[in-house]
């Protein structure tokens, strides 16, 4: 890693475009996280909004390219211009993390396993945690291994709960958020909650697009906007990037 | 500028951060205004969230440093990073235009110029127009010199305007948007319709956070939307940059 300058916020580079609302999402998340007096005060983010990563769903089931060399060449990129750590503003990528890992030598903060933390931080009694999350996401295991390492268990979705999850997902990502994807996300919170959820995590970054904490009857951690929180802690150097989680 | 390959998407880059929510409202206009099959089918692009560029307000007032220089090495780092066009989320910043041209060999698409031909292409009868902008951007004449080319007035703003409007303006990027500053900003374009303006111009990039067209009863031009909307058609090569407007 370049030497910095000890006294100096980092600069927060975002792996971005996995969908580009999302990552706007972030931004707009990171900027109300930030105490400020002035605009100055602001951080600096370097985005490479990429939208042209290949689909990350359908790598982890087997019916498209992997997007690990745009995933690493983005990654790349950020550090050249200028980023001190990165992250990625989407769950499902995370299944890909080993290869920014390879590409660069700044360090990565993980979504997943930052909403891990938050999940059990604040709500410590909550034992059994619904994922709202895409099927590569769940498939890949990301959050069951993150919350399990932590003694928390994992809610098996109910039936048809890919299929749906996946159509409000791609309705979201190339039509944005609707009165009916709204509808559709909190139906299926409902039904996570129904099979006995204490604590949904918002694990993918298009939920929090369509559905808010407040919104159903159990809390919701919202992985994204943790994520923000975290940023302004680690830009500051108010905590020290975990090297290991 | 670099040979390019014709018939590929531009990258479009963003010299941002001038706040960072009018930076991630951009990339939200963009998103929403591309019309796409898939997410793969969204523009690729890389922005630079710099705050730390210093108040183009006070610059222009003369009280505060130039931005010039930040704007200049911001723009650089994005011609570096594969950013095939520059646009700036930020109008009084277009005072500082010419930094940029003198920075890098690719193409800036002017916020300023594009929200003056859309708002006499939307509004071809207003002849009057009111500008929500910021002290800075009035003093410069940025707007004023571009609709006098178009053979449209702007309205003299009224008594207390531009410290009512700063007021506004920095309470929203220091601390957002809350119901008080919706009204204020409501209140300021309702006092321009009352001074005789046919049409506004949302034309400081806080101001779409806090008023939408439709809140007042004359039509508003938003600057943002507007280049958002124009970004698309030229990152897909539908029309031409202009080389000069």
């Amino acid at each position: 890693m370049a030497k910095m300058n000890e006294s100096r916020e980092l600069v927060i580079g975002v792996i971005g475009g996995m969908g580009p609302m999302a990552t706007a999402d972030f931004l707009a998340k990171l900027t109300a996280a930030t105490p400020v007096a002035t605009e100055q005060d602001h951080l600096r983010v370097l985005i490479d909004s990429n939208p042209k990563i290949p689909d990350r769903n359908h790598a982890i089931r087997g019916t498209g390219e992997s997007p690990a060399s745009a995933i690493a060449e983005t990654a790349r990129g950020l550090q050249r211009s200028g980023a001190d750590f990165l992250v990625m503003a989407c769950n499902t990528a995370h299944a890909f993390e080993s290869a920014i890992g390879d590409a660069v030598s700044i360090p990565f903060v993980s979504m997943v396993e930052e909403a891990s933390d938050a999940c059990v931080r604040r709500h410590p009694s909550a034992r059994r945690v619904g994922l709202l999350a895409a099927p590569g996401c769940l498939n890949a295991g990301l959050y069951q291994t993150a919350l399990s390492r932590r003694g928390r268990q994992t809610i098996e979705p109910p039936e048809n709960y890919e299929a749906d999850f996946a159509a409000l997902l791609y309705q979201i990502k190339t039509s944005g958020v609707s009165d009916a994807v709204r509808a559709g996300m909190k139906a299926l919170g409902g039904a996570l909650i129904a099979a006995g959820a204490d604590v949904l995590i918002a694990a993918c970054t298009e939920v929090p697009l369509a559905l808010k904490d407040g919104d159903l009857c159990a809390p919701m951690v919202d992985a994204t906007s943790n994520l923000a929180e975290r940023c302004v802690r680690y830009a500051r150097r108010i905590e020290a990037i975990p090297t290991t989680y």
